[in-house]
């Protein structure tokens, strides 16, 4: 009897409908980055277990598989038992991200790269969290990056060929949401956030989408951060109409004016998408260290993907600081968004054939219909033809012709319309 | 100081140029694919370990890499110590092939497929063997399968394809090489060969090519195959004219002659690559059952790929049998073949600023490039001008441009050709 079967917890298969669909929008993806001077590389699924535990990956650093040693003895296992150290068992593990190999590929090959290096990854990434919706064990990023170059010129390239790949998807009216992290820490500390909370506050502001200005204010409170106006003053900064260059309001005191007239000079050089400088952005990661920008869409009530300035991390295998900075596009959630789109494919029919026939005759025929540029499927004539044309107009086939004994060549193939 | 960093023993980092190498001959083996009636699908990674050990992979079984469950105890870790077995402590595996997840894949998923279902599948696998030249520990497999068809157009139709995808990517010249393993199922017979030894025989008749008709004979002599004159009998089936269908020599008492004009029918049907029956062809996998063939190349001493038919493993999963047919492309030798081709690829200009121009500026020029179609590239003026303009014709750029103060649109760009 046939048993269930599926694929490991959290994880999915895709069938040719739903393959087809993301490897457009990769290859789309791919061309509009590249056009836009990056350069893509790859790097191998595994890193050393030292390297994804070395602390530059925060929490996903947790949720990482890790790769068992080969030829583990009897008492290699013993020790493990003893020490309680199950990792101790692993060489290698699964990456959870594309920053952690970037920084070891850029560390490897430094001396091979131009001094401002542009990088493409699009790549699978895995983290062991508890499925759920929208959630997956396995799921492909696809980060664009600029290492070496300290100025804003990096933040404007990367928004620049952002902007250029979701427009080439199709995915139009987007809106960037720009922050910086000096900002964040202005505004902390004038409510006097100590340093050592500075963090912990910034993942509760990191929530006010979900829990709003008042819950945000209860949960700093429990911080231990006693200034009494906390939800107001969120609520303003939300509200605030930002033209300080332009001198609609005097600076508030706690605005970090250089980061601000950057922030300002990037909304206004970014062609044909509107920025919205948003001072209650956060990005969730702790490695950020001045800009930060997320793609927000009208119609979806998540970003669509983020990035932002990471001084201090590229260099860390390396021994000196490196200037960096990234975006990623959340590829997963972009998807599904896509409307299928036909342009380019080519004319797709099917060659209905009887059991009968001379396999190499067949082939002849489709031989010849394929060097047209025909996309061609054959399939053998069933008693119910009408639920097999249904079968491949869902599959995407334009046309179908029947082939017998009388189907000499191509030309005595009579093609009819699927899906009309 | 900087340390020495590299990725993962056995596992290769990919730069720009490479990179852009493989995902250019990927795009066309997935195209030619398409085009002859496949369909890509995608599995994860990783698979349950009681699957990928679960007899299908041969000999890969025991270097595939095992993940570890998350959570272990300590009593977990005694347990595994205690009964000395480390694989009690995975959960999951990494595929070492393509073949099990696609056995696995049509099992899940059958109902949602066509009857004959034809499956491209391009993706990694690991395999943890001893690093060595030319052998990875990650490395690409391009496969294509069809399943559901018992007939020979099924290995028509894979022949063709892969046919097809080798001409598009200008590798000319390859011959394809054809057996039966019904073929060497009645050599092994009129040899003497007891069934129980016959599998061990053909993983020695497979060394032909590296240690002769000697060497073949001697080996199997250990074995216990006790005829006499097996070295002149495989000079004469190398040697020999193959063609009984035509009269030219009565068959041969062994020779499984339905299997004979199956293999003469699909010589003279696979248009425009020359064909060779070749009896003493054994392709290493122990699960083929029918048709087995090799890409050869006058100039390689390796095969480009192979295949053959495995009518009893796909259903393995479901519990009742479905025929199977496969080819695998050799991917990584392959695309060390390969010529660098240009066509299709947008012009690529780089263009070096002045450190002191404003980002804003020079993003709109390169905007204005970008819209135009160019691929763009920004360089900080450097004082050796000459080493920057070598390092980026390396990169494959076309031409250069100075940009400074007076440069104020992509029309006063004063391009210069690179590379003459």
């Amino acid at each position: 009897m046939a048993q269930t079967v599926t694929p490991p917890r959290g994880m999915r298969d895709f069938l040719p409908a739903e393959k087809a669909r993301r490897e457009h929008a990769l290859s789309v993806i791919r061309g509009v980055y590249a056009t836009h001077g990056f350069d893509e590389i790859e790097t191998p699924v595994m890193e050393d277990s030292s390297r994804l535990h070395a602390g530059l990956g925060g929490d996903n650093e947790k949720l990482a598989f890790a790769v068992m040693k080969r030829g583990l003895t009897t008492d290699d296992l013993a020790a493990a038992a003893a020490s309680g150290d199950a990792l101790s068992l692993a060489d290698l593990g699964l990456r959870y991200d594309l920053t952690v190999p970037l920084a070891r590929f850029y560390a490897t090959h430094r001396a091979a790269l131009p001094p401002v290096f542009r990088a493409i990854q699009i790549a699978p990434v895995w983290r062991a969290e508890r499925p759920q919706k929208g959630r997956y064990r396995q799921f492909v990023q696809c980060d664009i990056d600029i290492i070496g170059e300290a100025g804003p010129l990096a933040e404007l390239e990367l928004l620049t060929a952002t902007v250029g790949a979701l427009d080439a998807l199709g995915l139009e009216g987007c809106r960037i949401r720009l922050n910086d992290r000096r900002i964040l820490a202005g505004i902390l500390g004038s409510w006097g956030v100590p340093e050592e909370l500075r963090e912990r506050a910034l993942i509760t502001i990191d929530k006010l989408d979900k829990i709003g200005p008042d819950g945000v204010a209860a949960e700093l409170a429990t911080l231990g951060v006693e200034k009494a106006d906390v939800a107001d003053e969120l609520r303003a900064l939300a509200a605030a109409d930002w033209h300080l260059a332009d001198g609609v309001v005097p600076p508030p005191a706690w605005l970090d004016v250089d980061a601000y007239r950057e922030l300002m000079a990037l909304r206004d050089a970014v062609p044909g998408t509107p920025v919205d400088f948003d001072p209650t952005l956060v990005r969730g990661m702790g490695y950020y260290t001045g800009t930060i920008f997320e793609i927000a869409h009208p119609d979806h009530g998540y970003s669509l993907g983020g990035g932002g300035r990471y001084d201090h991390m590229i260099g860390r295998f390396l021994g000196h600081e490196v200037p960096a900075c990234g975006f990623s596009i959340g590829f997963e959630r972009i998807v599904d968004l896509l409307a299928v789109r036909d342009e380019g494919r080519p004319r797709s029919v099917v060659l209905v054939h009887d059991a009968d026939l001379e396999p190499s005759a067949l082939l002849a025929l489709k031989h010849e219909l394929v060097a047209s540029g025909m996309r061609v499927r054959f399939e053998r004539r069933v008693k119910n033809l009408r639920g097999l044309l249904d079968r491949v107009t869902a599959d995407g086939f334009d046309a179908w012709a029947p082939v017998n004994a009388e189907t000499t060549d191509a030309s005595s193939l009579a093609f009819r319309d699927l899906g009309e």
